[in-house]
């Protein structure tokens, strides 16, 4: 079992009002300089059996027609944490 | 300038209706071996100055107080990438 995870977020050129109103807030609230704030989506998904590059494959097909519209939002997909590899 | 990420999840023992959702539509898409999907927030902070002990303390106070509602989400807050360290 490992855990994959999907990071989505809005193409740099897309507008991203969440962010905005997330970046407008922050003076107010009292935190000072931060000049950019994008919110997305992170996806974790714990995948049975072994991560291969087949099974990274499938997954990053799965991101692109499923998990994000790629028309606005950039992708990523990497492994976070393999418990074979802690096992002994 | 430096990208700060928080990723924003919905605690363990929190039912994730939004996961569930994409995971049950999972197989009927031809996606099998993907036994949970959980679905959270990530933010990417675009910081000013040094991203210092005493700045990722501040970010980690606006983590907790404004981007996550720790009653039920955990997160988790790290550099992702520094400008500072790749000019000369």
């Amino acid at each position: 079992m490992a855990r994959v995870v999907v990071d989505v977020m809005l193409k740099p050129e897309i507008l991203d009002p969440q962010g905005q109103a997330v970046q407008r807030a922050l003076p107010r609230l009292g935190f000072d300089g931060i000049s950019d704030v994008r919110q997305g989506k992170r996806f974790e998904l714990e995948v049975e059996g072994p991560v291969d590059e087949a099974a990274l494959a499938r997954i990053r097909e799965l991101a692109e027609t499923f998990l994000a519209n790629t028309v606005i939002e950039d992708f990523d997909v990497r492994v976070e944490e393999t418990a074979e590899e802690v096992a002994p």
